[in-house]
């Protein structure tokens, strides 16, 4: 699924709560979402429940992107356009 | 471009590098950049910038799963497949 696609699909189911929401209420929440990940990637023991957390990050990014106006898939690839935008190698050259 | 073809760039870019930082170091560097959204977004003064925050934070979130060996579109995917994970519908009737 293109990046675009989900996005788009994550419009369709949520983008009338979303916007009610606003702008920061959707960032708390993925922010919420990413301490989550957090909590179950240092407890290591649940595959299926890691998963579900890397999908409710992308979801809830997607819905901010929704609400900002913002082409989640456009502004991934107008910086990581296959090479690394601050070295411009692939792979990445950084030295830092 | 697909969530799974976005994930593969970031691997072919970064891999190496992020299985030598590791899994809690490149979850933090996750954390850094969503906070980083997070000014752009209180800022609200520059689009450009908060799209390549938006970019930063999808990326990070692909290289971490490239670390974990989890596929990201698959795992969005999943759970979010056309209707809300927990009501079922779409859009979302969720009451809470």
């Amino acid at each position: 699924m293109q990046i675009h696609e989900f996005q788009k699909m994550m419009c369709q189911l949520y983008f009338k709560r979303d916007s009610e929401r606003g702008i920061n209420g959707t960032f708390n929440w993925l922010v919420d979402e990413a301490e989550e990940l957090g909590e179950e990637l240092r407890k290591g023991a649940n595959r299926e429940a890691t998963e579900k957390e890397f999908a409710d990050v992308i979801a809830w990014l997607a819905s901010l992107a929704n609400i900002m106006g913002i082409d989640l898939e456009k502004a991934a690839i107008s910086k990581y356009n296959f090479k690394c935008p601050k070295c411009q190698n692939s792979p990445c050259k950084c030295t830092f």
